[in-house]
Formats: structure tokens, sequence, C-alpha cells
């Protein structure tokens, strides 16, 4: 039998598919757990890859809050809960393979916990590496000896 | 001790490192492997994620032609081998915790074996799914038989 993503490989744009459906056949890693790229959604800036369980990605699309898994602290970890910067969801999407997620977000101020604006801030060259952005906001202001 | 990442978290824009030391810093997976994320340079599309060991990021840095490693077929994997739809590096980041990247590319034609433009096309929302890109090309035409 071929897997749901090869079945639907051909189809065309607008096709309409039953999301316990997709949801059932998304590809879990042995964590049970699958990456969440969050880009923003009118820069088209990539700010973020964080992990989702199913749990998280139904919540998510349910509430309109992004939601991951914190590896971490293994628990569910709604974006902002301690840094009151949120992500709120435009859309979201499944790749090919159904085993990584690209959500469109509006994300309030610094997406990383570093206090920038996206976590991708070590540029890697052929012969050195660099960082290319500035802090937005001191994290000490954000987390007061919290982390999200 | 501090971790590598924990202690650049507050360098300001423009500081140089050594590359060397980042990479022996980046954080592989159990299997050795980091996910890359390939965005447009210009459009800011986000393509596809695919995995990466050392040696392909090393090889992606060196020769600026995007090369992942394939976990279905073990063995490194320059992008467009098969398909002829090459990725040509414009830049590379490494995200805050040392274990995602982030390339901005040139992508000629379709990045998905689907033959779509970007993997990610299956768009999920509260209450049903649906396909938000037609095929570009027939993978038939892509591939004759083989996938990259």
């Amino acid at each position: 039998m071929q897997s749901f993503f090869k079945e639907i490989e051909s189809s065309e744009k607008g096709r309409q598919l039953a999301l316990e459906a997709v949801l059932n056949a998304i590809k879990l890693n042995a964590d049970g757990l699958i990456p969440a790229i969050a880009q923003q959604y009118d820069s088209g800036e990539v700010l973020m890859m964080a992990w989702m369980n199913r749990e998280a990605l139904e919540e998510t699309l349910a509430t309109g809050r992004v939601c991951y898994y914190s590896r971490s602290r293994e628990k569910l970890w709604r974006k902002g809960e301690s840094s009151g910067q949120q992500q709120h969801l435009k859309s979201a999407a499944l790749d090919c393979d159904g085993d990584t997620l690209l959500l469109q977000v509006d994300q309030t101020g610094p997406a990383c916990h570093t206090g920038r604006r996206s976590c991708f801030y070590v540029e890697l060259g052929a012969h050195g590496a660099t960082i290319v952005s500035d802090v937005m906001i001191d994290p000490a202001l954000l987390y007061q000896g919290k982390k999200s």
C-alpha cells in the first residue's frame, strides 16, 4: 500500500482533505515529535524552529495561538507564556513527506530566547562565522529567571 | 562550564567567530544530523527542510552548492543530482541553540520531489486540509525513475 502522502502527490490545487486523515498520517519521530518552522507571515523572515507533538499541533490549529512541545521541560509550551512574546497563527502547512511543519505566524517582539527577533543569528561562511543581529530586548527583562 | 552557544548569546552584531569552533559546537542529533531549512533568498519562500551531517555542511560552505545527507539512501545528496534542480547557497545561519540551520538559496525550478516549487503544499486548518499548490513539472520528467 502506498503511503498517504505518496497518494496525494499529484493532487491539484484546491483539493480538500479530511483533517483527521492528514493528522493520522503525519510522521512523528521516535519521540512523537515533528519539527515546526515559524515564519513571520508578512516579512517572510524565518524566526525559529521548534517541535510539536500531536496535542500541540491540534491545540495550535484550534486556538490560533502557537503551542510547541518543549523537549527540555517535557511539556506543552505556549510560546510567550513566560516572555509575553506570543506567536499567533496565520496558517500552517505540512510538507510532502508529512514530517515537517511550516507555520506562518505573527510574532510579537523577539522570537528568540536571547532577545533577538530571529533565532538564526550566527552566519556561517567558508572561512568564518559572524554574529549578524543585535539583541532587541535584554532577555533578563523578558524572563526574570524563566525561559520561553 | 557554559555551552558555546550560551556564551555567545549577548554578542553584538559583527562579532567574528572561528568557523571550526562553531562547527565543533553544533548539536547533531543521535544520528549525527542537523535539520536544514532552505529558503529562496529573494522571495523569502520556504522551500523544504532536509538534513545535513557535518561533511554535508562543510561541503556546502566550501562549494556553494547545497549538499544534504539523505536519510533514506544513507549518503550525501547534492540537491539536483538526479533532478537537475540544484540549490546554490547565498548564505547559511545557525540558530541560538546550535541545532538548526537556515540556508538562503537560489533554487532552480521545483525544490520538491513532487515537482512543486515548495514542499509545503498541504495546508492545515482547524477543520480540514487543502492542497495549496500545483505541480510545476511532472516528476516523471524530472527523475526518470530516480529521486532527489
